[in-house]
C-alpha cells in the first residue's frame, strides 16, 4: 500500500513464469502486437507509436524527453514535487535550454500561470506531471495541452501514476508524448515504460537534425522493432512483457470506467477513515486529490518511522514516507490497481488505529471505520471485493 | 537455442513469480546485497560497484559508455562485429571521438595491432567485445588490458554471450569496466544487465566535469541506492532482482569450473556432429571459438529460413540467423547456461540431419550423433543431464 510498486494480480506473477520465447520469435511479435493494441486502449489513444520502453518508469521520461528535444531546444518544466525536479535534471543533461516554474508540493499549476510562461519562453515542449506521485496531486492537463498548441509547443505528460487509476485520455486532450510505469495502476511488477507519442511527436523525432543521444531509448530505431519491419534493435525484456499483457488485459476486462469507480469509491472509503482519526491530507483541494495516492498528513507528536515501521512488522502493510519537502511529514498511502479494495483499506485503518492509539494520538475509537464503512454503504455502485 | 534469450531454468521462473516486495523494503535490500556478492563471485572481482543496471545488455554497455566517456574524451573501439559497431555508435552519441579498428566477421583482434593503434589514438577508454555474440568469436583481452594501461586507458569489455559460460576474470585481467547481460549464460529472462567498475573507473566516474548524459544510467546517483544510504533514485524492477538472484544461485551450486567445463564440452560434441554432416564453424581457429555460440556456416545450396522455420515448427527449437555480413550465410547455435546439455545437442543433430538429408545436402547417415556421442564417451568428466 506505498506509492508503488503496488501487489501484482495472481495472473499477472503467473504469465512473468511462463518459459521464454525469443525475441524474434513469431509469437512473441504476435504478443507485442496486442501489447500495443491493449496500451493504446488504456492511453486511450490510435497513436501509432504506442510502446513499452525497456526500462522503469524514469526511463519513460528520459526516452521521451531525448526523442524530443535537440541540444539548445527550450523546455518549460511545470514542477509541484519530486518527478517535475526530475524532469528538469533530464531535460538538462539533454542539452535542453530549461525553463522550470513551481509550485508547493501538494499543490496544483493555473492554466493561466503555465500560459503567461508559455508565453514568455516560447518551448518547444512543455513538460508536466499529471500525477506527483511525491505528493498525490492530480494535475489537469487538457487546457494546459490547448495553450502549448495554441503556442506552437509540444505537451509531454508524466502518467507514472496516473494510468489505469483515473482517466487519461490522450487523443481527446491532446497529448504529444505521455510515458507511464507498469508498478503502479496497471499492477505489473516495474520493468517497463509505456509510451506513446503523437503523429506530430512523431513527425518531430523522424525529422531531427541530431541522433538521440541516448542509442538504448532510440524511438527512430526502436520503432522499426515495435513495426512491421521487426528490426532488432535490443532484446526485449521477454518476460516482463508477458505480465503487461496479462495486466492490461485485466484493465480491459475491468472496463476503465469501472476501474476509474472503484479507485475513487476506496479513497473516498480510506480518506473519510482518516478524516475520523484527525489526519488529513497534503492535497487541499479534493478535486485535485488523486484517488490511488492519499498523501496524508503524519498528526503533530507521531513519528514518522515508528508508525511505518510497526505497520510493515505487525500487519505486513508497506506505506511511502514523503519526498523532497513532506520527509517525516507525511505517508504516502497506495490504493492503486488490484492493490485498491475495499479488505486494504478496512486493514489500514485498523492497523493505524491500533498504531495512532499507542502512540496517545487522541480520536474517537472505532469511528474510522466506521466511516470507511458509511461510504461503502452509501455507494450506489457494486463494490467488488477485488479486481 | 538460439544467441538468447537462453532457456530458463525452473527455479529462476519460480523466482520471477513471487509476490512483490517494495524496492525500499529491508528484505528487498538485503536481497540487493546478496545479489552484489553473488555477481562479485561471477564477475571474479571485489569491485564495490558492481550492480545489475535496470536495463537489457544494450542499457549495460550505455551505462558503461557514457559513465566513462565525457565530450570530446578519445575512446578506441575494437569492431569485429554487431555489438563492436553498437559500441561506435554509442561512444559517439556520447561526445566521444572515436577511432574504430576493424576486423572481419568471425575474426579476433590481435594485441600488437591494437596496441598501435593505442598508441596511435592515445584514448581514454578502449573498448572491445569479449565474446561477439553476432560471429561467436572469442577475444583475449588479457594482454590488451596490459597495452592499455601501459598507455593510460582504461579498458571497457563486453562479456553479455561470455559471463557465466567461459571465464570472466575482471580483477586477475584488470578490467575497469564490464557489462553483460542475464539472458545468456545466466540463464536468467532479459531485462538486467550486470555491469562492474574498478576503483580506478569509479574514480573516473566521481571526478568527471560534466554530469552524465543520462539521468537513468548515471553511476554517481545509482550507487548511492546500491550503497549503504539506499538514497531513492528509480523503482528497481523487483521481479526480475529475483530472478537474477536465484540464476547466481545456480550459478554458485555448480561452481564456475564446473559450468565452464560443461560449455566446453556440449561444444565440442555440438562441432563433431556439424563437422559430421560437413557443417564447419565460422570462427576459424577453435581457441577462438565460443563453447556457449557457435557460429555454423550454412552448406552451399541450403537455404537459412527454410531450415530455420523448419525446426522451429517440428521440433520446437530456436536458432538464430546470422546477422550482418553473415546474414543468410550462417546459423548461431547457442548452448547457453541451463540450456547447454546432452539433450539439446542430441536432437539439435538429429533435427538437423533431418532438415539436411530432405534438402537434398549429402553426408553419411548417423555419422553426426556417432561423432557427438563419442565426444562424450571419451570425456573424463562426469556428464550431467543438465544444471
Amino acid at each position: 500500500m506505498g506509492p508503488g510498486p503496488s501487489e501484482v494480480h495472481p495472473r499477472v506473477l503467473a504469465a512473468l513464469g511462463m518459459p521464454l520465447l525469443g525475441h524474434l520469435d513469431p509469437e512473441f511479435v504476435t504478443l507485442m502486437d496486442e501489447t500495443q493494441q491493449l496500451l493504446r486502449y488504456v492511453f486511450q489513444t490510435q497513436n501509432r507509436l504506442t510502446i513499452a520502453v525497456s526500462g522503469t518508469g524514469s526511463a519513460g521520461m528520459e526516452a521521451v524527453v531525448v526523442n524530443l528535444i535537440e541540444p539548445g531546444d527550450k523546455m518549460l518544466v511545470c514542477v509541484n514535487g519530486v518527478f517535475g525536479s526530475r524532469m528538469v535534471d533530464v531535460a538538462k543533461r539533454a542539452g535542453a535550454e530549461v525553463t522550470a516554474i513551481e509550485r508547493p508540493y501538494g499543490e496544483v499549476f493555473d492554466p493561466e500561470e503555465v500560459k503567461a510562461a508559455i508565453h514568455r519562453v516560447r518551448p518547444k515542449v512543455v513538460g508536466i506531471v499529471h500525477a506527483e506521485t511525491s505528493t498525490g496531486a492530480w494535475q489537469p492537463v487538457q487546457e494546459i495541452a490547448k495553450i502549448a498548441h495554441e503556442a506552437g509547443a509540444l505537451i509531454a505528460i508524466d502518467t507514472v501514476t496516473s494510468l489505469g487509476g483515473v482517466p487519461v485520455e490522450i487523443d481527446a486532450w491532446e497529448i504529444d508524448a505521455v510515458y507511464s510505469g507498469t508498478q503502479k495502476c496497471l499492477s505489473c511488477p516495474p520493468g517497463l515504460a509505456p509510451v506513446s507519442f503523437s503523429p506530430r511527436a512523431a513527425e518531430v523525432i523522424s525529422s531531427r537534425k541530431t541522433k538521440v543521444q541516448s542509442w538504448y531509448l532510440d524511438m527512430t530505431m526502436i520503432q522499426q522493432y515495435w513495426g512491421s519491419d521487426r528490426v532488432y534493435h535490443h532484446t526485449a525484456p521477454i518476460s516482463m512483457n508477458y505480465a503487461l499483457r496479462e495486466a492490461l488485459a485485466l484493465v480491459v476486462e475491468e472496463g476503465l470506467e469501472a476501474r476509474f469507480a472503484r479507485h475513487a469509491l476506496n479513497a473516498r472509503a480510506l480518506k473519510a477513515g482518516l478524516a475520523a482519526m484527525g489526519v488529513g491530507v497534503v492535497v487541499a483541494e479534493e478535486r485535485h486529490q488523486l484517488p490511488q495516492l492519499t498523501c496524508a498528513k503524519i498528526p503533530d507528536g507521531i513519528d514518522d518511522l515508528t508508525v511505518r515501521r510497526r505497520l510493515l512488522k505487525d500487519w505486513g502493510i508497506e506505506v511511502g514516507g514523503g519526498l523532497g519537502s513532506l520527509k517525516g511529514r507525511a505517508w504516502r498511502i497506495g490504493l492503486m490497481g488490484h492493490g485498491s479494495r475495499q479488505a486494504h483499506v478496512t486493514l489500514l485503518l485498523a492497523a493505524l488505529e491500533t498504531c495512532l492509539r499507542d502512540l496517545g494520538h487522541s480520536f474517537e475509537p472505532g469511528a474510522a471505520l466506521a466511516a470507511a464503512s458509511k461510504v461503502y454503504s452509501q455507494s450506489a455502485q457494486p463494490v467488488s471485493a477485488g479486481a
